[in-house]
């Protein structure tokens, strides 16, 4: 098999009249048709849908994303696109799928919501592929047990789904839940692919308790106690029926032997169908905090004093850091603050923060538990952060303006969704962003090197420096927030030669990403090479165990079945930068450089 | 290949001399003699040891465990042995010798220290397996980062050993450790084996991060970071060489891509030969504590009590319930309290509670934090456990006797190491133990249920209830301590009965085991048989994919390579029980039975 090119190869000529623009690769125009034919019988006529003419590729927005192909489009819009979308309406749906696909060997790309913004969205790595949409039809809450705190949840359960059921059910009095930014995506989703989110169980894999998977035979597996199928109704001595699940399930992830759930995660291996996400009991008592972090400098100071804090608890949650202009995009797009396409100066900076009543950092964290915990944990924090001249610490209510960030994020750190924090994907016209996201150890030291190196290639690039540091237990995940103008095939090629420069510089530097776009999930996993990329040989044995004809989301995270060839199907180097928009030369005009930090 | 009897039936005619009494299945006398050159060549003369005759099984002690067999055989004690130990001195050597192994077609059965007490100690699930006895050689702290809270071992790091790293190195003030009932069991080997502790960071599994592990076939990986090997030194900018380690390896467990630490735990699929291990910042402050349950009916409210404590994280730690025996155990043997081979009856129960000073049941715990931290927990505890009536409250300062469990458990629950739990051990003469240890909801219901259900059986068997509830985030490992006679026959078929009717019965209620001994790894692993054992149908095709040849542990945890047939290699059923020590026309006796509970 030999890639598409940009714009694919393998369009289909007779595109149109229930025939896709793009087919799958080696499958002919005859054979898909069958495969159609099939897939209707299966999952029903109104729930497969044909991808017919690139006019169909119609971006949506977050609140209503199309299925065939990634919104915020950084690579051709026309590249990573699907032939179908096809919406089984349940598990058994999803079993017989994949016995299909294997059988006519077309590449299925499952996708719980298609909201996974930044890093893809609903497109499939391979063109052609078809898109398994889970969550149109199976998006039951099918338990929320307060007294154990856990919830069992289908994959189009979403974070704002979640949340609504809780309200209904008058439950929020006893469990909260954990979001991420943005409360539409897939609460199965958004932890299969190991997001985050702010509160203490922000670490939403750590929080997962169960699963029920399909693999790519169609087989049906529940893992850890899910394992064991039946309970004997204690009262009655009665064995309910085999589809009972254990008990246990949402409560002990491990079962016994090998502890299998991780391989589903950002991975190729399964479909999970069904997940068990731990909820946080109401704790008693809740207060968010904003910290303002005068300078840039002080970036170093901020972090090494979080370090301790967190892995101390005095920290309960997951915390973030988060520049100026992240905050200010919130506020209002670029050309509110700055009309010329240049970098913002260091005075224009200050006078944002000036303007925003905000740092250049600024740092967003709760407090959790009855008054006199929280009063211990704020007098020790506020301690700590004291020693940087000019810090100031707000609660929600001692802002005036009708909006600020500390007001969405008071939300957020209490699990309650928000749409906020898409304001800043409209920095820029045609709004669209990719993330780039490394892990280093918590350390003033780490922040200010990956911050200077970032920002150095942000700069040669022409794009804002837009990125904050979520600290988990022991790390912390550095967001970059790039943002481009989709509709500008410049804007485009700046962006993605900043990614793909800053994997590479940040590799260097031992920095690896928790997560990427499809455009780069090879060069990210190339960049995991320890030992002649042992860990890759080790991921492709498996997928070949268990995907012996490689038709589940082949290439994701760099994993490829063997019946690819995985340099023909990389994405091509985008491109080198002609022009850098930032020279040393230009040291002069106040431009920000590395140099000064 | 088939199984050997439990005397084995493929001793080797020409046992001595260099020559083990037990070959691995299918090798010949000379394929073994070659085999055992080439292990000395590449591990050196003196790290190779056979077991030429049955004499060298000698069981030893905890303190120092013969390697080549179960010291708590519970079957015969001939069946579960090596036909050599082999003790590699570093990484390359293990690689090395999986290598061999595989040109031999040998089974290696790998340990870290071999102090698997009451799972199966040393021994190999297949008899003349090499054993490879990690921890000999490789027994380094590789690294303890006191600012990030963590350490980085080899398998032969004891608990003890750990330990005393920091207090040499006057780092106990910064950062604790966590530790099981016992000290001088390997930190790497009990994580991987899923193993607690009873800290807040008693769940080893969840708290190891990172991991270098050698494949069946000899590959060296690394997982999560450290799959991206090198930092450029920030201040320098030099790459150091290949071996350095990510900086992050011990601070981000996922990496990139499918997260596959799991699949190396409980399992046959590699040999953990560095992991790193979460370390606790000091706390700023501890108080243990007991609380003494008077009547076995009140375990009920007891655990009602317990759940939404712990998942509010009241309860810091992993806590425990014990039950009297338990207690009673670790101060005396059996004979002390009871001349007659038959079951203490209630009345005897509650005397020894009384001589004690000790309830039916009793609660260990601690508070960690600074004092008004502690205060306020502390009074909640109470105020929550005060409705159970005559339940006391201790801190090891109230007690007078010069040993007290609770003494003990206050160096547990600050990660001190102790030996004092071995005294249970020795509840019966040659005494030896097996664990049962299921999973359950934390209920009351459940906790009186499981109870009832294991002591019947216990009563039919003739064995003491010696148990406590250990109390995860959410679920409770319930660990019934099955202790019996080594050298007694009819001890050992009782203990063997006992343990496979209560994996059966506990079956029926949705319990399943956590981790089991060798001789029912096989039973356990089938009663987690949803959709017709579709969990172990994907273990097999994962062992099948990374350890063709079968040669790594194979039956371990009931997961058998595709060379084996794994009914032939089933332990046979032990025996039905001809004479239950306890039937119902005994009940007058004041024996307790299920129904009175």
């Amino acid at each position: 098999m030999s890639p598409p090119a940009l714009h694919p190869a393998n369009l289909n000529p007779n595109k149109g009249k229930d025939e896709p623009f793009i087919l799958p690769p080696g499958v002919t125009s005859a054979q898909f048709s069958r495969f159609l034919k099939r897939c209707r019988e299966i999952c029903g006529v109104e729930n497969v849908k044909v991808v017919e003419a690139e006019e169909q590729l119609v971006d949506g927005s977050y609140y209503e994303p199309n299925k065939t192909h990634d919104m915020h489009h950084i690579v051709d819009r026309n590249y990573f696109v699907c032939s179908a979308t096809i919406s089984p309406r349940a598990v058994p749906e999803v079993q017989d799928m994949m016995r299909l696909c294997n059988e006519f060997e077309v590449p299925v790309w499952p996708v719980s919501i298609g909201r996974n913004t930044g890093y893809g969205g609903a497109a499939p790595r391979v063109p052609g592929s078809i898109v398994l949409e889970l969550g149109k039809h199976m998006n039951r809450v099918l338990e929320v047990n307060a007294e154990d705190a856990y919830a069992l949840v289908e994959p189009g359960v979403t974070f704002f789904a979640l949340h609504e059921y809780l309200e209904k059910n008058n439950l929020k009095d006893r469990v909260w839940m954990d979001v991420p930014d943005l409360g539409g995506g897939s609460v199965l989703g958004n932890t299969i692919e190991r997001g985050v989110g702010y509160t203490p169980y922000g670490d939403h894999w750590m929080m997962h308790c169960g699963m029920e998977v399909v693999l790519p035979t169609g087989e049906l597996i529940r893992t850890g106690m899910g394992a064991m199928p039946n309970s004997r109704d204690d009262v009655t001595g009665i064995r309910p029926d085999e589809q009972t699940p254990n008990r246990a399930w949402q409560l002990f992830n491990y079962g016994f032997g090998p502890y299998n759930d991780g391989i589903f995660s950002q991975s190729s291996l399964g479909i999970v169908v069904k997940m068990g996400i731990w909820l946080m009991p109401n704790p008693g008592g809740y207060q968010a905090y904003m910290i303002t972090i005068p300078t840039d400098k002080d970036l170093k100071s901020a972090v090494d004093i979080i370090r301790p804090l967190r892995t101390q608890m005095v920290l309960q949650n997951v915390p973030t850091l988060r520049s100026i202009l992240m905050d200010a995009a919130v506020s209002n797009p670029r050309s509110h603050f700055l009309k010329e396409d240049r970098p913002f100066t260091d005075a224009e900076l200050d006078q944002i923060c000036k303007d925003l009543d905000l740092g250049r950092w600024n740092f967003y964290g709760a407090l959790y538990g009855p008054e006199p915990v929280r009063d211990v944990l704020w007098s020790t924090i506020k301690q700590a952060f004291s020693v940087i001249p000019g810090a100031k610490f707000y609660f929600p209510e001692d802002r005036k303006e009708p909006f600020s960030v500390l007001k969405t994020r008071s939300l957020t750190l209490q699990g309650i969704p928000t749409f906020d924090e898409l304001r800043w994907v409209d920095w820029l016209p045609n709004g669209s962003h990719l993330f780039f996201s490394p892990i280093a150890k918590v350390s003033g030291d780490d922040a200010m090197l990956q911050y200077s190196v970032t920002l150095k290639r942000c700069l040669e690039a022409g794009v804002d420096f837009i990125g904050d540091f979520v600290i988990g237990m022991r790390e912390m995940h550095h967001i970059v927030c790039i943002t481009f103008d989709k509709k500008n095939e410049e804007s485009k090629r700046r962006a993605h030669w900043l990614i793909e420069t800053l994997i590479k510089d940040c590799a260097e530097y031992g920095w690896g990403e928790y997560r990427t776009h499809l455009a780069v999930m090879d060069q990210v996993a190339l960049t995991y090479d320890f030992n002649d990329n042992a860990q890759m040989k080790l991921n492709e044995q498996i997928k070949n165990a268990l995907d012996p004809k490689g038709i589940l989301a082949p290439g994701k995270n760099g994993v490829w079945p063997k019946n690819y060839s995985k340099e023909e199907w990389r994405i091509p180097k985008s491109v080198t930068l002609d022009k850098p928009q930032q020279t040393l030369s230009r040291k002069g005009s106040g431009w920000r450089t590395p140099e000064k930090l």
